[in-house]
């Protein structure tokens, strides 16, 4: 990546280091001096940026302002270092998607200061609440050089728990491991549960405003959110549907801050408001900083029961599927299943290596020998029933009966499964949203394992998912990789994840993994598939696909994006969104 | 309402009618020829009017501009002379809220057209899609002059039902009676059902996108909805979701428009698509025309029961508030039940006279008798059990056993009650998605009878249910009027709808009505509660009780409302959200 020349050479002349206007952003130039960072902002010179840091240092003190330096080691893999402001599982080169520096504001006041020094000094930022985000770009910003801002470092707090209304009120910081031990402490889960994905150290804020999805009946997080409080690009603060209605009844102290005032009782209550009910544009998106958010939890059903059925051949997916989607749109199916692939199941048990010396994508004998010997199903559908015990009664027997259907297919319950680490088990866990970890190991299926998801949306039906993971895994074999995938069932529709696991020490490997996640994006597009969510490298080529009408979406986007943050400063480039300061073929991903 | 002298003469001297920049747009001068129109638009020359009129003319033809001329009768109480574009209810004087004229695009190219053709003149433009709205103002625009779009008398076709997926896409004109008898007409509802409002008469686009609700387990139609197409106010057309996401497998006929492509295959299967999701700025909004939209159907439960248990005692509402929350949480309510006072019933069973011959608000004594005559409670709850008999007698023991603890309750199945037009055997066909009309009756409990709903969101308590019930009791009473009242509950709150019945022809009583709802506007924000709908008088009183951090949202969407709308044309004061070409202030609603 070339450097830029001269880009920034207006700003050398003086004391104020506030930039002038100038030509669009483009990459930015490498740093050069130790001690340095390894790359600095777009656009920014050395005296700016100093500027900014000096800024940053005073507001947020020196603690809490991290230099990326030109000698720091950036460990692939690693998911304690978000600090670091890069992608732990890096696709392209691990030096290419990298903050020059990660700020970590201790308050909301402090988060809207910052972006008020962020547009003074025209300096690009991208906020993260934890910085797991794996298999989607981790803690890194889409501009290389822009300034991290780690909002979960501080502000962890649980809020609010309330068992009346079932809800909690959150920080960025709070992880769906912090709220379960919270509700486990103070014995809250006899009255309500969490709902949590299949790993437990992710930011419950982080998750829901990229529209992750969890697998109780409460599975779709941002369904489930109510109300938010949210930076705005220029460091205005508002809240959300009724929390934008004060509560005059519950005693204010004049002394505490706005983001301090208790909310209205009805904010965590209540999404919609009144006028315009803006919390989606918060999701998916650069328009804003969700620095409070509530989530509903799940009443404790009254009882519970997983389960496993498993389906002995590969072509079964398709009668699986049609059996499913009634079932599910009854609400028989009352929470989010899942129907995997055996090498997901496969691989969290033990890596390639041990169940085959070959190299190349397994063949279906050497799958349905794994099956055989871990005794499960080509596919594996995991559910849970949720109840007292009359109504799981007669849930099951319908699901029972239902997938019995299917020649070989066999139904299990957790006691079954005798095997340590059963997936059985886990998943009768995250069904009840107790998080885990267990589910990081099919990472590890090849050395140095890092991943990528590839998931597109389809309808949940035996032709389409058939399709669908004909069309996939005809496209992992030729780069030479397993098939890992599963089938996440939603209300009417199924987010199938594809796992693209590679060696992130292996060139070769990242190389067949970005092409292959570069070929599905563009074959799903020509069966009219979309992705729900996509890693930093895809974006552009994702929002590109969503063109109706010569991409009338993404120029309203675009309208809004600059309407709120006309310098650009926040997250340009998010979602293929870019600020009309960028010259966006500038950012294109530099393939290898 | 003084014309405002002058602010149009820049446009009269030349045959070019586009108005020049100008001063703030503040309320217009009335016309005064005989055949000419009631109102012209704000700061709209005559010249320029005549010029729209003239263009939109060609564009849509003779028949579909209707010009409110001078000496129209405008009919209070009318349903059906939505083009006459005022308010069939109206609270102040029935001439204020009134249209310039209402032009019927027939497709959406001439939607498109028409915002295009109203940016040039800049003439301020109000879409409906049937122009019932009843209690919330109509068919009527804020502000006075406005154009009306009348969505409804041309794109009024069902466009899908798919029972596979279960949902529906409509146009603005289907109301729930239209998209009812498509199914009924096909045998579908044994597949699928609708969800239906109290009315039937409405459209389901404009009822979801005042985030109205219904009573099946699928009662809030803004969650329920999948997909939409929209017009901005610019012109362009985008599909929201997936439906920004082309299907090239589906053959296209390269002679179709945008609009009438078929869209993605998961439209109406997922809502989110990629990157910030955006329909929400649709509703209660002035950022859009929404010209399709997909919504969700029920699957038929296989199995149905409705019910009623009637509360003897006034202050019996506290004690089934603490019973209904849980109950509702933990989904045994299954669906949007309503707790209803006794005059709601007994209005659709009689007038007031038929009840008593007294013209005050009727006391204890006397609603006691009436519920006496009618076998009814002072409260009457109505629910529904959905499923399979054994899930259904789960739930129902659960249900009876909870309510049956309060001393006098009783509980009645549909065929238990032998009245005629039983509210019962309404509430048993709308629970189950089957449209009526019945419940407009109520309406007359007043001679010539209008209404206004005040409609303030709580939480689902005892405590939270009485203070609010007796705060808007009290000012009921003090402005002469009975208390009718409804909760409507939802997932974890109620929308408390207070009707307020007036006598239209009676100057006083409109006056009197006009004074509670402002009143209790006031009293409910001091109380920490907001409404979640309003009429066009009160707009910008609600919106100013959302006030939090110095109105930090009204900011925002201001912002987003300029940006998106520059001349400030599509539906001016919507929900209290003025572009910036306004002066706020002067259109402050006359007080009587």
């Amino acid at each position: 990546m070339a450097p830029h020349a001269n880009e920034t050479s207006s700003n050398n002349n003086g004391h104020d280091a506030t930039p002038q206007p100038q030509q669009p952003h483009r990459p930015s130039q490498r740093a050069s001096a130790k001690g340095g960072p390894k790359i600095l902002p777009p656009g920014c010179s050395e005296e700016n940026f100093t500027s900014f840091l000096d800024a940053a240092r005073k507001l947020v003190e020196d603690d809490n302002v991290f230099l990326i330096e030109l000698d720091h080691n950036l460990i692939d893999g690693d998911y304690m270092q978000p600090c670091k402001g890069h992608d732990m599982h890096a696709i392209v080169d691990r030096e290419y998607f990298v903050a020059s520096a990660t700020v970590s504001p201790r308050d909301v006041p402090e988060v809207q200061e910052l972006m008020r020094l962020c547009n003074k000094h025209e300096i690009p930022v991208w906020p993260f609440s934890i910085g797991r985000n794996t298999g989607y770009g981790g803690a890194a910003p889409r501009v290389p050089g822009s300034v991290c801002m780690d909002l979960g470092k501080h502000m962890n707090k649980v809020l609010d728990v309330n068992v009346e209304g079932a809800y909690a009120l959150v920080e960025p910081g709070v992880t769906f491991f912090d709220l379960h031990e919270y509700l486990e402490e103070r014995n809250l889960r006899e009255k309500v549960w969490l709902d949590v994905p299949d790993l437990g150290g992710g930011s419950i804020i982080g998750n829901a405003v990229e529209r992750g999805v969890g697998y109780t009946p409460y599975g779709d997080h941002w369904m489930m959110h109510c109300g938010m409080e949210v930076v705005l690009p220029n460091g205005d603060l508002i809240r959300t549907g009724m929390g934008a209605l004060p509560d005059p009844t519950v005693s204010k102290d004049p002394n505490l801050r706005p983001d301090q005032q208790p909310g209205n009782r009805c904010w965590q209550l209540f999404n919609y408001g009144f006028g315009p009910y803006n919390d989606g544009i918060f999701t998916q998106s650069s328009l804003g900083i969700v620095v409070k958010m509530g989530i509903w939890l799940m009443p404790n059903p009254g009882g519970y029961q997983a389960y496993m059925i498993t389906l002995p051949r590969d072509e079964d997916l398709h009668a699986a599927m049609d059996i499913i989607r009634p079932l599910r749109m009854q609400m028989v199916l009352q929470n989010v299943p899942t129907l995997r692939h055996i090498l997901l199941d496969a691989a969290v048990y033990g890596n390639k290596k041990s169940y085959s010396s070959s190299d190349k994508p397994l063949t279906d004998e050497e799958l349905d020998e794994i099956a055989k010997k871990l005794d499960l199903g080509r596919w594996n559908f995991y559910g849970a029933v949720y109840g007292p015990e009359p109504i799981r009664n007669v849930l099951l027997s319908v699901i029972k009966q239902s997938f019995l259907s299917i020649p070989g297919a066999r139904f299990w319950l957790p006691e079954d499964r005798k095997e340590p680490n059963s997936v059985l088990h886990t998943r009768s866990n995250t069904l009840q949203g107790i998080p885990s970890v267990d589910e990081l190991k099919w990472v590890d299926w090849l050395p140095n394992g890092a991943h990528l998801f590839f998931s597109p949306i389809t309808k949940i039906s035996g032709d389409d998912a058939m399709l669908q993971y004909s069309v996939t895994k005809k496209r992992c074999v030729e780069a030479g990789l397993d098939f890992i995938g599963t089938f996440v069932v939603g209300m009417r529709e199924m987010h199938h994840i594809v796992c693209i696991v590679f060696n992130r020490e292996d060139h070769e490997s990242k190389k067949k993994a970005h092409w292959l996640i570069r070929t599905l994006i563009q074959d799903c597009a020509e069966h009219g598939w979309g992705e729900y969510r996509t890693h930093l490298a895809l974006m552009d080529q994702i929002a590109k696909t969503y063109n109706f009408n010569d991409n009338a979406q993404m120029k309203l986007n675009e309208r809004i994006k600059d309407a709120l943050d006309p310098k650009g400063v926040l997250a340009p480039g998010k979602n293929g969104i870019w600020p009309k300061g960028y010259d966006k073929e500038a950012w294109a991903i530099p393939s290898e």
